[in-house]
């Protein structure tokens, strides 16, 4: 039995809310040894508050060393064990550009590439097409037709699109066709196991009749498979954990991930500001609220550091509009760390707030990484977090007698 | 290989002393925000004196988030991964009334109740029928006689009682035949594999004796059976980790808990200051003591504050008496918390104190919830605190070359 396991057969019922408010990338690092991280040079009355209210902790994405990308990183904060469960690249592609994968699916990642006229790759990456050029070209693919297959073809970015066949008893067991070199063919679709030899047929009659509609374009004359995958098999976020569970937030991916473990994604919102909007109006029609702000993770990776401040105060600001919604929990946290020094995600913990009426409340005064590192939720794997927050919204009963 | 597996396999042979101090649900939480627990706002010079001695720590139950029953608590301080050694309902109600279950038991909670003219179910509890009148009801049912087993009896309180049913091969899947809503008639016993046929058909027969001899009661005229269990199959305390092993508590459950692992039980006591009489008197002859406090627990659960605080300081008082007889090892600990704020067991983690030689000694002054956060055992699951004792006490051997 995993906690998981035992935390879905110890569930139980009330009329508590849970709100964890995930802004992505928050952890930081000092520019020089001994300085303040992005969250410590921040302004932050209102998440300082919350801090005193409640119990501090530094989390540990997956674990010690380990930079999550933001698939593991959501699913560990979702409480699914991130090396247990794995979303596959195709399939996290296409929940990226808000396309919703079925159980029927298989998601594939593809790259134009450059053919000469042997049929080697000369480009694996087609000159980086731009986007302009590359989504039309993309959409003129959705021409292929197989029988027994629905087919979907959506642009990403330069020469990156994402392919989804659907269909009854497609494996999700495919090698990649791209050669990680250049002056060879591409590579055959091989398939690794039984139910995956019809993919297998399918994305190789694909790859016949998209090379016949791209042969005159002038560089992207060729395409590459790679990533093949079919929906996790997930546990249903809310049948695990007994909450009815809304995921709030701006860009595709973050809502893509929610869907996949089973929450509903609600509104429209296009900034922090609409997604408190939102928060408020679904307020009573759920028990959990996934609220994802990303722009904490964006001016890290520009490697921009003051700019990561401003967008720490911007979520200090809506703090306060969370607590006068009196949740019952509410946790403060990040997928991962990504400093702006390092301009990438991390491995580093997460310093987390989680302020209930059950909290042994602990010394820290402030929201920040050092502070964390004596706060009352110690150190911990971000897997931990769920449980922790049901159990402070009293939706987990005694384990044994 | 598991943690246990490897102490086992690592285990040394000496003479010296360990005891292991449980004070039931010991640790607390803050009336309000910044406040004292219970442990904070007692006066408890002895302990302190031990804190400042040894080092503290702040001990995960089970695992974040998982508030533990009595069992699976006393599984992890004694060394056993909870989730992965089990004890059933049944064989933990016996336990409870002092009954101590064998390998050839099959152990199960049973429920007087209601039954109307047509043989339905219209009240669960029989009225909570107090327990002057359940248990002599409760005796009078070990008339039933069924050949080739042996059959036991206990009244436990109010509607309440366990059967234990003794004889070869007697499996302990048999599922509930309370059908856990009035309007109903009891379930048959079913049986989930083989060897539970047996035990299936035992408990049919005896439900049909056990009737006839309730019919004409007023109110307790039937019975439903719930958690069927057989004895935990868990490995020998003594053999696993090279101690011979005594318990010493007031209450049977404690007693129970430590004889299904292998422990002894040593006197009678009926105080805590007893309790630490028969821990001298017992002094030569084990290398390991469990000493079982239980009313820390009780005014936590009756939500009585003040009433907790003056618990710990007879916990304190008695502090001095165990540290005169020179133990190598001496550890303060719980098997989980019980704040009185809750007035129920939690999932908070437990200050710990380990006391020894071989301490590597922290900043801590008092023991405390709060100064645990910075203590030299850190944060950690119970279940690690049986090697941590048994290296201080110079009984783990290198792992390796």
């Amino acid at each position: 039995m995993d906690t998981q396991e035992l935390v879905q057969s110890l569930k139980v019922q009330n009329d508590s809310k849970i709100v964890m408010l995930v802004a992505d990338g928050l952890g930081g690092l000092p520019l020089k040894p001994g300085g303040p991280t992005e969250l410590e040079a921040a302004d932050t009355p209102n998440l300082d508050a919350l801090a005193q209210l409640g119990v501090q902790g530094a989390m540990i994405p997956i674990r010690p060393g380990i930079t999550p990308g933001s698939g593991p990183g959501h699913l560990a904060l979702f409480g699914y064990d991130p090396l247990r469960y794995l979303i596959g690249r195709g399939a996290l592609e296409a929940t990226g550009v808000g396309f919703e994968v079925g159980s029927n699916d298989v998601a594939i990642r593809c790259n134009f590439c450059t053919l000469d006229a042997d049929g080697n790759i000369t480009d694996r990456r087609a000159g980086r097409i731009p986007t302009e050029q590359s989504a039309p070209l993309a959409k003129k693919l959705r021409q292929v037709s197989i029988s027994g297959v629905e087919i979907f073809v959506e642009p990403v970015k330069e020469h990156r699109f994402v392919v989804i066949l659907r269909g009854e008893g497609l494996g999700g067991k495919v090698a990649d066709t791209d050669p990680q070199r250049t002056g060879v063919p591409p590579l055959d679709p091989q398939a690794a196991d039984e139910p995956s030899e019809h993919t297998a047929a399918i994305a190789r009659e694909f790859l016949i009749q998209a090379q016949e509609i791209l042969k005159s374009e002038p560089t992207a004359n060729g395409l590459t498979m790679r990533g093949f995958s079919a929906k996790p098999d997930v546990p249903n976020f809310g049948e695990v954990f007994g909450v009815k569970a809304a995921a709030i937030a701006v860009y595709p991916m973050y809502k893509g991930l929610a869907q996949l473990v089973g929450m509903e994604t609600v509104g429209q919102p296009g900034s922090l500001s609409e997604e408190i909007d939102v928060l408020a109006e679904a307020w009573n029609d759920y028990d959990f609220f996934f609220v994802h702000f990303k722009y904490t993770d964006s001016r890290g990776e520009d490697g921009d550091f003051d700019a990561k401040i401003k967008m720490i105060e911007e979520l200090d600001s809506i703090i306060p509009r969370i607590v006068d919604l009196d949740p019952t929990v509410l946790t403060v946290t990040a997928d991962h760390s990504t400093p702006a020094k390092m301009a990438t995600h991390s491995w580093h913990a997460i310093p987390t707030i989680l302020a209930a009426d059950t909290c042994r409340t602990d010394a820290c005064q402030k929201y920040s990484e050092t502070e964390s590192l004596v706060g009352g939720l110690g150190r911990f794997e971000a897997v931990h977090l769920m449980p922790l927050l049901l159990a402070h919204a009293g939706r987990i009963g005694k384990f044994g007698a």
